[in-house]
């Protein structure tokens, strides 16, 4: 078994907001995140593929396929969206980096699971001093 | 003369769009940019400061201050905000990079006088890919 | 289960050395680190819990009190010192990373399981070529 | 038991190709990577080896010393040369980043035990957006 | 005016030779870069144009047509190439980083002008360590 | 005229303190870097150069020569040292990062001068947030 990880970007506005608590508590709780006009952020995802080396090719999953596979089911959803309005897998969820990691694990596991390999890790760096790893 | 320069950081939402275009047109100029739900970005800025060494204290310029006038002026009225809507000194203006890059320097530029230096470049980075460099 | 990662900096002095060993032996072991008058290091430390994602806030633990804790904690005792010198809760130890990567779990352990996080790794950098990580 | 790991970087060419299919086929499966006059990449190498901390040392192991096995054993072989042509460990294998991974792991594995570690993981990083993680 | 910089990538093989000395000279000036079989890189290039901002857009240059631009003219022509073997606008150069950064300008700087901006450097970085700027 | 720069790292303690001044002024001005039992830094030194290329070589300069001669004026003596107290060129001097680039600049210049090349700039990066550039 060895683990392969392919590196996606996408730039993305949302706000961190419980609808049932008023302004200032979630002013309290999410501090400037809780902007009513929205903040963004660069957000860095690494998707880590675990399974065994194919012998003719040298390859646990073809990088290229996996590329394809975040592009179509995370990327062109999220990039240059709002995470609160726009991405139809984030509806009615919390747009907070774990919330968003988990729910990108459940866009990309069966498709990984289709070409062979197994999803082991979703990364997702928000800022350069804050990231969150979900294992399933 | 030396140069010496401060990185700070600021997260925010924007979008591009000329109030006087279509949507159609918006879209074929900025692309994804002019999304009207909003987009965000992990800003870096870099503002440099030229000067002579000051043989008491072998500075230029002392950057905790440096650093203070940078967040009243341009962090705390960027970060976690949008900058069409939030942002004072962006008022009437294209969120551009370049523009912004350009209002900052506005924003800092008597400042750093009033502390002996004299501001040299503002680059302000948007994504790993793109930055702007803007020296007055 | 998530796992989130906060990264906090701090820059430090500090030599290795064992005191029963002769200067001869010292350099040795320890080569240039050994050197009397100190050397220094931009530290990078990155502080991962783990837990239930919290349905109120989307969060794991909050950032902001996480990052006060090892602010408090770890960053005002470490940050512009003399680790063998200046850190209470270094006296006495050898200053090599390992040894501060395990005291700096110490500190931060159950402060973190009062927010009702699990403290899962410590991963303490000194270079861009060194880093280590302990999981208690 | 902590871990620590060990950067190494080197610059190679090598190719992607499997001799058993024609150049049509190779292209399908590899790509650009496939180029008959080959390609490179600046290769970052992380070894990760664990063990008990030596109170007299502080240290796991002494990085100088795994520095020096890792030049010995990987770099000198793979630094400026050709993975496919010239690296002795490598011949009749595929030269793709899993199995460079696999065969970096079994040139280290016997000199790290000598030293009292034991070796935990070799990632192989080939560019910004893909690397690989073996754990033997 | 304002500086507006591209950042793009590309990873290739090459050798540095002289083809009118011998092995052992070129050995003594160029040392492993001259390896016969080849070794290799992942470059990364930015360009960076001037201009004024246009106030329609607030860009001095729309970065989609510029990275298309330098897509066509540059990294299709070097990505997962030979730059010695494989590049028409390298044939008959030395394939140094200073040679290939002012082969990269004169690709680059007619199809800037007549998206009405100006050249204003080619910086190119082979490795973490070394990179060169042209400013033509 | 192309501009060619090579990076090198050095891991030194200091401390910022103008002796003619108590340790209450020391503090208010240097804050936290006047700590008397010192802090330290990863500093980055990168040294940029300009000349014509050499048709032979490509090279506007040997980079291995380069290298070697900053080895020799620069890192071997500040690598792993105390700043105030061990650096020959530092003595009298204050240990900021302003008065230690252009005491680069004067280790490097004639050496520079005698390989053909003129000294362009001085970079060192003090923190991933600081750093200063020297012209000459």
């Amino acid at each position: 078994m060895i683990h392969i990880t392919r590196r996606e970007r996408f730039c993305a506005a949302h706000m961190l907001r419980n609808e049932n608590w008023d302004d200032q508590k979630n002013l309290e709780v999410f501090g400037k995140c809780s902007n009513p006009n929205w903040h963004g952020h660069n957000f860095e995802l690494f998707v880590t593929v675990k399974g065994e080396v194919n012998p003719l090719t040298g390859f646990v999953i073809n990088l290229k396929e996996l590329s394809r596979l975040i592009e179509k089911k995370v990327i062109q959803k999220l990039d240059h969206k709002n995470i609160n309005l726009d991405v139809d897998f984030m509806a009615g969820k919390m747009a907070s980096t774990e919330v968003l990691a988990i729910a990108i694990w459940k866009q990309l596991e069966a498709g990984i699971q289709e070409m062979g390999g197994i999803l082991h890790c979703v990364k997702l760096q928000e800022t350069e001093n804050n990231f969150v790893e979900y294992y399933g």
